[in-house]
């Protein structure tokens, strides 16, 4: 077994990639308020998602000023694909993660950015504009909401009792490539209490303590790309309970996270068989 | 079949009422922020549900104000019972809807304050401090969120796609008093694109149209004390398709609201048989 590629890494060379993630974070918060500012249009892509100016605008954004901070990085996006594909450094980015929420008007939206070294990741950002909540993390460095320091504790007890919390994407996002919305019937017969946001707000809610755990159901990296360093960073438990290639999308994940009892009984009641 | 009584009401009045319940929800908005300033504590009641001190204080500080403001109306809140139950004017409250989202830091929660005149909703207003999002109504003076005009269109089509927006509680609502959890799995299946914000988050959002339609499940009163007249001022359908009596908790309802055609949908795949 190799060593973790990131532990050759000196500390202050991820201080310095964690300060350029913050400096996108904050170039992206500018990009969107403009374009909402403005007024933004909204498209229905070929797979019938969403797709707004302020998407495109800041996807285009982040990749300019990434280009001066980070020349060594690639970028991968949901709009504009996968920049520079062998490099060592990658970032993983959705400016505007929740496009349906954002263009309906609630600001449960956020803006992912996360810097992948050979693999494994690195620094993570999940950025909240319009409820001025913040994540971040780092290799070593730990993950803070608004400067304060996420520890994610286990849950306290063998067992639950339907009081924990669980964030998951709708049944749609269980049928929407397969028919597997049995699992998501599963979960809600075993984690009565969930929440449906539809967007990375619980990923953040699981990394501070807001949500017991979350999962995401065929997603693609750029949905995950700051949230395995975030939980990681916390304390928590970040586990991929599938990976495969879906046509015309690409590599698709269903990851869980958060509390590790928790994670550990979600992966129980969703993977296969 | 007796006249609407509301229609008896001079307009002024109403627009007086509207006034007041505006400046009431000014003062929670300050009571609940000078709670959090302070630091809050959290209890469970005798039926497990949360409550802190902002939910009490600021019930006090609305059953004070009231009183002074409209000595002619009883309050009927979720923490300190029914003031005067024989009053023409009844307020029904709940000043922190969604404590255990604000007991976790999700700004999901809102105030909800509703004026009713003889058994019909008369004043609404749902505030959320924390989003920054108050909407009002009162009876033939229109529903406005943020001061813009709110007019619920019906679904254009008949029959849905799967793209309606539905705001729903999560399982653990169809369960706590009977064993109704097969209702949730049947609306998952008739509407699977859902929302699960666990607070009258939902109840906005099917006035704004940030969601196409929302419902609750054996809710009391107070959790809908605004939202028929914000619905129905907006243009939108109310529905009640259940309301039956529930032991150590009083009256529940079971009500569907939003776009008239999904809440005819909504009505049937939730209704008993």
């Amino acid at each position: 077994m190799s060593e973790d590629p990131r532990k050759t890494l000196p500390v202050k060379q991820v201080r310095q990639f964690l300060e350029h993630a913050l400096a996108l974070a904050d170039a992206l918060r500018d990009t969107i308020a403009g374009v909402v500012a403005q007024g933004f249009e909204v498209e229905r892509k070929a797979d019938r998602s969403l797709v707004t100016t302020a998407d495109r605008e800041a996807e285009l954004r982040f990749r300019d000023l990434a280009a001066k901070l980070t020349p060594e990085a690639g970028v991968l996006g949901e709009e504009f694909g996968h920049d520079r594909p062998g490099a060592d450094f990658t970032w993983v980015i959705d400016p505007v993660d929740g496009t349906a929420e954002f263009a309906a008007g609630l600001p449960l939206w956020g803006t992912i950015a996360g810097l992948w070294f050979r693999g494994e990741p690195l620094v993570g950002v999940i950025d909240h504009p319009a409820l001025a909540l913040r994540s971040h993390a780092a290799f070593g460095l730990g993950a803070f909401a608004n400067g304060k320091r996420l520890e994610v504790q286990d849950w306290p007890r063998d067992g639950f009792d339907g009081s924990e919390r669980v964030g998951t994407p709708s049944r749609a996002a269980y049928v929407k490539f397969r028919d597997e919305g049995a699992r998501f019937d599963r979960l809600c017969l075993a984690h009565r209490n969930i929440r449906v946001f539809h967007t990375c707000l619980t990923h953040s809610s699981a990394a501070n303590g807001a949500l017991d755990a979350a999962l995401e159901w065929d997603a693609p990296l750029w949905d995950l790309g700051a949230t395995r360093i975030l939980l990681e960073e916390a304390g928590g438990r970040y586990e991929v309970i599938r990976q495969r290639e879906q046509e015309a999308v690409g590599t698709v994940y269903c990851a869980v996270f958060g509390r590790p009892k928790l994670v550990d009984s979600l992966a129980a009641v969703l993977s296969p068989g």
